[in-house]
């Protein structure tokens, strides 16, 4: 126990603790301090804030401020000493675990055609989502899929998965998303070298595109009993197209637009149980509403350009830059083209906040539901 | 009671019935009759049968013997007066409840452009299946949603629906399927008619297919709690491409080949809680084994030919053709092209057999699967 | 097609098929008929009909009635020629598929001290309600009960089964309810003798109590995934004191009192995926509302004394006796004692109703709720 | 960016990161430093580790060393400064967030008679253990129970809830189990005051129980909508005598003996998303084997004595101590006792880890499955 004060978060509220120190508490407490108790009241009004304070802030990381360095690991490191060759986002308030936002790891990975790196598994689990580049492919389980920008592919907890870029392919750079920071606080972080370091694969080229890859539709033979989407590979082509038809039909979120979940086919659940994917679609010239709501969320721009304020302050964003909007921040999103539109992928812990019943939604009511930036 | 004999259905099997009537019984029994009741092991071994007995029989319906007696209809009777002009199936062993097959109707319907029927609703679920014409639409609770040969769409149980053709369209078939019997014989049938005969309908055409048509996609704002899906418009485009796609991987069931189910995809469920729909490719010169499961089977060829054998008996059939599987039938499918593929579309009450725990399949062991033909 | 009119069914009523015959027509529905088909309009009326109109017809059987000609077969058939001494409860309305009401079988068994059943299995789904006596037990899939009066016992679908009477006991009645109709409605109707007639039971009596058998509990080895509960017993103490606290503290449905669902502890579903089960506490003096809802329910008096109105029919039953309640017919109970409470076992088709989506409710609002006594 | 080494996780192990710093690697994760980002490698073994390595430590907390201290607390702060009255589990290796074992909160109340404490609300989810006393109560969204040794109650997020003890109690002593360092963890944590500060209460005394404290039964109208279980208040007494059945009748685990889980008996699920429970019994001579799995757990000891040895440390208990396992450390449990059983209270994540898929199990193989001791 150190010899701080022990009242430093009194409120003077009803309800909440509000107890002075005095000799006779302070001698209390080092008794209880030896054995391994505390009294509630010193720190109940921290550890029950009146609402989520993030520890996390607000970042934009410009893609062309990163490309030339995630290009350099090549010529710094060989894929043998390093494992992977990755730039990851390092969120000033996370540092201590190294995510890029709550619980969420997210990297800019880079590799040269022909390169492959080694087979591994983990108790984490993945999605990565293509940059630039030509001829990535990824491995899971034994299954090969084929990769182009702005598709993203899933290696699940548990799931065997190697990565790598076709011989006659160009270099490819794309993001990784994990919840290694969530799995580890879970104290439950598991990690397997493959023992012969790569999977045979004997499935045809994208068989889970062609097993689970219908509109609608299910194979008969299902052979599914994992908690996580078979479809794997989420392309960038047919879901660029159902967001421009829901344009057309549909009036939109005054926060989001169009926005579209990946999901699971099996199920119409996420495509993973710790981590959910979306695509949204900002028409030409449309200006967000700001709210907020729990959970932590990392975008990438897969097409356009505009701004987001999040928590008062201003973000300029173009295609490959990546953000973060942290748990109970205020955001809104605008798309500053009047002719073409805008579409984010975001990654996020969604759908934890909803299995553990944490998701809470608020709308901005001031300033006609739009923030103060703050210069 | 009927004077009959009540020895009838017995049987010389350990654990089976085998009472023969004597004078004394036949007065215990009359005594039972009066008392409204009846001695078990009169009629155990014919309500406990070793295994289904199918009170319908396969057929084959030509689209071209029924073709001119549709659209004779139309000369024949007023929308007015018949309310709907159909031609339903009726199979020789289920006239008694006018169904096509087991608990399931069906029917050919004709309709003129600028014809509208007019809007109603029932516990019935139903879906429609386009077979030739063009400018048909179906109005669903307010959606209106164009339809192509080979697209259905879904009226479930208890939506307000409508039929129509555009005025500048074409004479309109389609076949209609529905639940009617199996709904009277669980005596929940209800009917409505809607008190203005139309319904409003204010939403953009294809609302459902922009909002629920994308692949692994889910709009964020669900909006739903029904029991079926969304998504009302199955087309057929995006199915053929998809059993295509599916066809390059994968090695094809023994039985039927590529088969998909159409699904709910905010569940990934069936269509309807009583009724599933499917499609299946059958790749050219495809030549099925036999099996027989529960539950009763409509076909309806959307490409292609070929022929069925069902129950020992062969039916050919083409584009259009209707034929039904009844319940634990042995059947197998064959794509007589070496070329075409050939597709069949297919619904029946698979969900009801699933909710209930009452599918059985069995594959037919002997002559290498095969049945033979009784000629 | 026989040579009866097609218009019998006409209704003067926009919406609804109101076509006159004709030469012409007969003729043409002539040629449809040679085709296996039909105009819809010739049946459409009779087929949608407005609401639901059982063929099963209200009954109440007095125990009194039927005890001694239950006991009597004893003496009239040997359990190897009968199989089982089973006298069946047969409605009037569904004489044609040996019902009790709807698609449900029901009947009235005995068993001497020492007599065991030879085992077997079905596709039907079975629970057993005792009656009297005393030393009864079932075995389902190895499994051994004992019973008393009020317990019941489940044996769903494809288990191995058996029923018998300890060597020191008492001559047992009970009621058996099947859904037999039902599955032999949807052609899925399959019957097993046991290879040895009888099972190995090694686990310890009433294992299954043991294991699920706590008030909110379940084993942390779940070791089931059957569709069916693994409680298989229900007994009378817990439920009769469940019911009494209830009584204490809830207002209580105006149609039904106290009542409570049976479930399956696993899921809080009903017990079996085709028959749900309750028990229904009617406190002193209870005089309860008319509603009507689909569903075939088969009720036997646990309890007490009273009366149903049923369909405007009064029933006045007490302990032992067993009625039915047809579909969407309206009913009301009255517990016509001021001291003692009445309580009703029932056991229904809800299941069903609910899975495909079927179930409607509607309580009676002329007359302040209670029906005309047609006398 | 600490100026600390960045090669300290390197490992010699294919797969894993090995690179070595050097002037041009360390000028580099400077430049990355200043962009927000790192180099993966630098960190990967770190956050990437081959198995858990739990934060909190194995502790016992001796019933007779906090008692008086618990007691003592009611002398030196009131209620109304204090808000609660609690002496809090503090794990020396989770301080920082005051939890008792991982992310789990728990502590010791008390409260006299005719003491309540104000109504509040929070997102996080709570249950309460009562250890001694009489008369305690807890309302809960306006539904009063009262509550004995060994009984608990659910405060479960987003419900009003207030705790008192009856004017003609005694003292009374719980213990309160938290999932607060979850919820704060999550940034998620909200908190409110009732406006009242006491909410109405005109429901009967214990109107829960009376409506879902049957066995295997269910209300018909559930009414019931929420994620966490509508019984709230689980009792010793038919827990207990659950136990016991049990015991008769099941092998029992090697791990754990008798051990059953608190459900919603509306699911069959955990009792609240993130929080499970469970009572066991250890029969007389229990002496279990070692098994380790994820997940943070709290036990109680609700009964007897014995000792648990958990990552090789040995922890005698007796009635009323708890002690905490750390997730994935090994750990056996043993009851010293020939004659009599013991019962071991618990609360866990369990819930969290099976909704993430993050739960892993793996038994003790070495040393016929016991732990070596450390002295």
């Amino acid at each position: 126990m150190s010899t701080q004060s022990h009242d430093q978060y009194r409120e003077n509220v009803a309800g909440r603790a509000d107890v002075e120190d005095t000799p006779e508490l302070v001698a209390y407490y080092k008794e209880l301090d030896a054995l391994k108790t505390g009294a509630l009241w010193t720190v109940a009004n921290k550890i029950e804030p009146w609402q989520p304070q993030s520890s996390s802030v607000p970042v934009l990381w410009r893609y062309q401020d990163l490309r030339e360095h995630v290009l350099r690991s090549v010529d710094l490191v060989t894929p043998e000493k390093a494992g992977r060759r990755v730039v990851y986002l390092n969120n000033p308030g996370r540092q201590d675990v190294a995510a890029a936002v709550g619980w969420l790891y997210s990297g800019l990975q880079v590799m040269h055609p022909g390169e492959a790196a080694s087979a591994h598994a983990h108790s984490s689990s993945a999605l990565r989502f293509i940059m630039e580049g030509r001829g990535a492919y990824t491995i899971v389980e034994g299954q090969k899929m084929m990769l182009e920008a702005n598709d993203f592919v899933l290696t699940p907890n548990g799931t065997w998965h190697e990565h790598g870029v076709a011989a006659d392919g160009l270099p490819c750079i794309w993001q990784d998303g994990l919840d290694i920071p969530l799995v580890n606080a879970m104290e439950a972080g598991f990690y397997k070298v493959h023992p012969d370091m790569h999977q045979a694969h004997t499935r045809p080229i994208d068989y889970p595109v062609g097993m689970w890859g219908g509109t609608a539709l299910r194979p008969h033979d299902i052979g599914w009993d994992k908690p996580y989407s078979p479809l794997f590979k989420y392309q960038w082509g047919p879901t660029y197209e159902a967001l421009q038809r829901a344009a057309k039909v549909v009036e939109g979120s005054a926060f989001d637009d169009v926005l579209m979940h990946y999901t699971n086919p099996l199920t119409g659940g996420p495509v993973m149980p710790t981590i959910g994917a979306s695509m949204q679609l900002l028409r030409p010239g449309f200006v967000g509403k700001a709210h907020r709501h729990t959970g932590s969320f990392i975008y990438q721009v897969a097409k356009g350009k505009g701004y987001s304020i999040i928590n008062g302050q201003r973000f300029d964003w173009q295609e490959r830059d990546i953000f973060c909007v942290p748990s109970w921040m205020f955001h809104e999103h605008v798309n500053t083209s009047n002719n073409d539109d805008a579409c984010l992928f975001c990654f996020s812990d969604l759908p934890v906040m909803h299995s553990l019943g944490l998701y809470y939604e608020e709308a901005l009511v001031d300033n006609d539901g739009h923030q103060k930036v703050i210069s």
